[in-house]
């Protein structure tokens, strides 16, 4: 019996400016995908488990893992059927990145039960290829962790790879907004921008890359705590829960301000990623850390909305991306 | 008798996609500014001398090395007056920075003269204060050195400052285009983009930026070798001279692939600035180096389209920024 299994990191992409542009992979929440071959069937089976099985979708033409394993067996010429095993502990339909997780843990896991050794950028491609638009962001930061950046010129895309920052501190909330599917979320976005806009937007996605590169959270935080293309747009098309654009930007303004926090959308949401400096407040200050205060006024400002926080994960940058467990 | 001077360097602004967001110091041309104080006059004169000292501005009041003293002076509330000598060894209106170096080199001169300590930061805010709409990216690589992000945020803009990687290879080549002024330049700066423009650039500016700090220089001429924004609707507007977007563009794509060479328009041009690995092509081949070829076939590019190449510097980045020489 040829068997493996991967542990595959969540992943935040965008980070505020860099629609298309960043990723960052968080240590937690994270699922598992084991894939099982069987040589007496071509049959692909998926068995969604854990804590959000009920939101995988079991039909093979629809599931990431599935087309993943599919499209891997076709570019290999392998006759094969699976069983994959989902251990779907990442929040699904949430901006979390679950769908490209699942795709790099079924590549990994398939690849490595059939002694195929990938390198990791062919695993991202092969992963991205199911993704909703082929988008890498996702996929590259499952796959090869840290923080991403997607180099997109007309005859390829390029993947480059780094460390986080060690004292990058993330929180992620998961609110009971449905934002439908990714790409209904993609239809607002704007089909102009203004040179203006353009402008802020590519000195913001320069700052941010250059300060998480040098380790200056104090700029990174502030570079990317706003962005007026997509998540204006977004936002106002009602895609992040009850809050229009100046409500959002009035709450990471003074977030930011108030506790030296970054709030981004994650993805294309409705999760926020809380982004702050973990040196920072945890000095032996009496009472709760900025970042708690943070969190309290992030999850106060959904209820005002009408909205519910469903999961608070307390995590920082997974800087290893998917591991081989079995 | 109170008088100071200081070299200050030239600079390329935007490297490619990086519009109004970049900027580089160049090791070579560079010019000086000696600022000699007069108590007896509130009078500001200038006296340029140099290469290009015939076209320099006498007129105190368009002139941007008289400016910025008049700026600095009335900051400080002082009552004096100046001789500003110019040693001007920067071409000027040829995109590479001249007057932000004039104007960087009378700030940091006339303080240095009064006794008064400015932080670097100060010089480059006040040096691009006179500047035509206040752009700080030549301002910002005179005073500091170096490779330079600005980010424009709506309340405030911070200057970024990192070294460049020492295999950073650079060539001028100065034509005799005239573009007339930068402000004219800007007029074909167009006032909206696409949103798959605007991603391309973003994404080519997050990956120059990480590359620039991570000393991966292929990749960085990969992303700054085409900018289809500023670049593209300049180039169409005959700022460049008698090329169209499409005949510059295949001239850069041909550089890039033929030789590893990097072609970008030096701040608003018409000055080219040729970007490539010193380490490459230095390993006891025969004959000419890449480098060398390259340079040969935009000389003959030039001449083919009716234009001449006034100057070549054979320069690489300079990461001190003005240095005080008396």
């Amino acid at each position: 019996m040829r068997r493996a299994a991967c542990r595959v990191p969540s992943s935040s992409a965008n980070l505020g400016p860099g629609y298309d542009v960043f990723s960052v992979a968080l240590a937690d929440p994270a699922l598992e995908v084991q894939v099982e071959l069987t040589d007496s069937t071509t049959n692909v089976e998926v068995e969604p488990l854990g804590r959000y099985g009920d939101r995988v979708n079991r039909n093979p033409e629809r599931n990431s893992a599935a087309r993943a394993f599919v499209e891997l067996r076709r570019r290999l010429g392998a006759d094969l059927g699976a069983k994959i095993r989902i251990l779907a502990n990442i929040p699904v339909g949430k901006g979390l990145g679950s769908s490209a997780a699942e795709a790099v843990g079924a590549v990994l896991s398939a690849s490595r039960a059939l002694g195929v050794e990938l390198e990791r950028v062919e695993v991202v491609r092969l992963a991205a290829s199911v993704e909703p638009g082929g988008h890498a962001d996702n996929a590259a930061a499952a796959a090869l962790g840290g923080f991403n950046v997607i180099l997109q010129e007309e005859s390829e895309t390029t993947f480059l790879n780094f460390r986080a920052p060690e004292d990058l501190g993330l929180v992620v909330l998961v609110p009971d907004i449905e934002k439908g599917s990714t790409e209904l979320a993609r239809a607002y976005v704007p089909k102009q921008v203004t040179m203006a806009e353009h402008v802020e937007v590519a000195s913001r996605v320069a700052a941010a890359c250059a300060s998480m590169l040098s380790g200056d959270l104090r700029t990174l935080l502030r570079a990317i705590s706003i962005d007026p293309i997509v998540e204006r747009s977004r936002a106002d098309g009602g895609v992040y829960g009850n809050y229009t654009w100046n409500e959002l930007r009035e709450e990471k303004l003074r977030l930011l301000k108030s506790y030296g926090v970054a709030l981004t959308i994650s993805g294309a949401g409705p999760s926020r990623l809380l982004l702050y400096d973990r040196s920072f407040g945890c000095r032996g200050e009496e009472g709760e850390r900025p970042i708690d205060l943070a969190v309290n006024e992030v999850i106060a400002s959904f209820e005002r909305r009408g909205h519910r926080v469903l999961e608070v994960y307390w995590t920082r940058p997974d800087n290893f991306g998917a591991v081989q467990t079995s």
